[in-house]
């Protein structure tokens, strides 16, 4: 059973004189509620209005809220089923704003009516999004959701997206997100034909490799592959990806990017892995499910360079308070590692977060002038559909030497 | 004055026996309200749980609504200026989790918190999808909000789609939206050198030509013109471009495209709309402020024929019920005449609506079916960032006789 919460209508008033008016919206709606059999329950802050509770034998419930400034709002909640209680709210409602329109018709500065809110039921519709703000999507199926010793990894079914990965409360990547791994795989402009790449993190599996020849891919985490890197099985080279200690996408809380990621996705999202997760090893690719510091270490000690690292480990971290520091350290250190195995005239990619975070995006920015190496950057913002709120990636390169 | 609606949290309990385990429930989370200085009020149905409402002195209020199969939703009004107000809500939140948490550990099965819903406020930031889901935008700014004669036109600010436009509460177009752009004027497959172009519907203004040169456009309306085109003016060829009498974007309610939507857009949506709005007549073009079913008429008597039709005047109506029969016909009329003044190797551009209303889709396919001429068609679906939902768009032409 869920529970259906329609934030009712707002009603916004001119001109309404206290205590007089709250009154007058009290008597002129009282009776809706009484007509429904609603038993009411009124409270006068006589300085703050009414707010009057009608409860109905049923288990469903209304406020009425009547603030002396003019603000009318009416909520209620509905313990039917989903068609039924959408019905018996909007009729009620249809009725509240009626009476308000016969009684106060010129005083009515705005009428607003807001979709219903679904809570308490197996699907859950609702991921805020980075920067905060309530997005419904359109969930129909609980596709996965398993907790692993890391994080809880769900993946949901949108009827527009299609089958979303969603690792402790946050949108990870969604079968409809080919401009994601577009934009951090350089927005098509690079030619990987014969090129060495190592990918940080992730574990999604949505690697796109525009021209499939002779890339090698080390730590491919699973934002990449997809259908079209079954080609990369094609290439002579090898491949590895590892799979890494991580921090979870977009939010701040760190969380291992796990071997059950793998496994759910492998099955569920295939739209974005293809068949590159069924076997971690590949013609051209490998992925490792390691920690990525120590493999990072290694390959800067044995000289191992690569002409392009994407770094798909975490977004730039929300918070900018003292305890994250750890984070920003983590993700310096990851920076100076990579700019030791990247190729002099190398590319970096990666995620920055909603471009909404400006504070975070800063102090990104911030960081990458405090690296072992200089080097300069440029960003890309970019509309990642799940997402519903715009991304910004950037790409990073070792600054050249005066000529 | 706005008022913070927080959905509060909504925990999922296994295993709650009825009506012991309720009652347990209320008694654990009682003395959080009553530290607060609450007075509270309870209702018990007996068989579908309590209502708990707690009112404090300064305005706000709380519900604590416990179900007998185990979900407890808390939610409260607070009447606090918005920062404070969160963090009151906050404040009180955590201590419910953790109370929870203590109290039944291991039976809670899912908590779960939504934003802050703000309301009554200057800034209306909810502006629902055409599937009827709830988004909130990052509206900072009322930029224009007037009532023509025909609807309400709004031009709000969002932090990151820039001004966007919405007539009668439905989003039009915002200055991220030239995906919108590109795929009603052909995802830039088309190559306009030379061309008649004739463009129905619209008011804002985002015309983007990607050759511009000798494009004679009718009844551009406006989602079109930008500063890109701009160039527009440096062609040889008139272009015409008509307002029309048109329904709204999006959803099914008939309003006129008018001259107030172009003062609006051209003062505001400029980086849509370039100056192209300016005049209503450039070397190139030509907007006409007309009814376009008359003007298609004349032009169909006269033989004036266009390589290229856009068609931006509504979406497809949402509703399949027989009042919508009307807004069907208009439909219809308006691609009738359209194919009558269309060459027969030509292309008409249309906007669909959300791939979710797939039988609004289905009955919109069905009318190409019912035309005067048989026509064959292609369909695409895009991502227009302000929109947050995928949107479908059609590409017409006239089926070729067999040779």
């Amino acid at each position: 059973m869920s529970v259906l919460e329609p934030l009712g209508c707002e009603l916004c008033l001119h001109n309404v004189a206290v205590p007089a008016d709250c009154n007058a919206v009290l008597k002129a709606l009282q009776p809706i509620f009484q007509e429904q059999g609603m038993t009411e329950t009124v409270h006068n802050w006589e300085d703050h209005g009414y707010l009057a509770t009608y409860i109905k034998k049923n288990g469903s419930f209304a406020n009425l809220r009547i603030h002396p400034h003019g603000l009318v709002l009416v909520d209620l909640q509905s313990c039917n089923d989903h068609m039924k209680g959408r019905e018996e709210v909007d009729q009620l409602l249809n009725k509240v704003e009626e009476r308000m329109k016969e009684q106060f018709q010129s005083n009515i500065k705005r009428v607003k009516r807001l979709p219903a809110i679904l809570r308490g039921g197996v699907i859950d519709r609702y991921w805020p999004t980075a920067d905060g703000r309530l997005v419904e999507y359109d969930i129909d199926e609980v596709v996965y959701d398993e907790d692993s010793p890391f994080q809880n990894i769900k993946i949901l079914h949108s009827k527009q997206f299609g089958n979303i990965l969603i690792l402790s409360g946050d949108v990870n990547l969604a079968e409809s997100d080919l401009a994601y791994t577009q934009a951090i795989m350089g927005s098509g402009k690079e030619d990987y034909t014969g090129k060495e790449v190592l990918i940080l993190g992730g574990g999604d599996g949505a690697y796109r490799d525009p021209v499939a020849t002779y890339v090698c891919i080390f730590r491919v985490p699973s934002p990449y592959y997809n259908s079209l890197s079954s080609s990369l099985h094609k290439t002579g080279k090898n491949c590895f990806c590892h799979e890494t200690d991580a921090f979870s996408d977009k939010r701040r809380q760190p969380s291992n990017i796990d071997q059950m990621v793998i496994d759910g996705c492998k099955k569920y999202m295939r739209k974005t892995c293809g068949d590159v997760l069924d076997n971690l090893k590949g013609e051209c690719y490998q992925v490792l499910i390691e920690d990525c510091i120590p493999v990072l270490k290694r390959y800067a000690k044995e000289g191992r360079m690569f002409d392009y690292v994407i770094n798909d480990l975490t977004a730039v971290p929300i918070s900018t308070s003292p305890e994250e520091d750890s984070t920003w350290e983590f993700l310096r250190l990851i920076l100076d590692l990579s700019m030791k195995v990247l190729k002099q005239d190398g590319k970096y990619f990666t995620q920055g977060n909603c471009i909404n975070l400006t504070d975070a995006l800063t102090l990104y920015e911030e960081q990458l002038s405090r690296l072992y190496c200089p080097v300069e950057f440029s960003k890309e913002t970019v509309c990642v559909p799940s997402y519903m709120e715009l991304w910004v990636f950037y790409t990073i390169w070792k600054k050249q030497a005066d000529v």
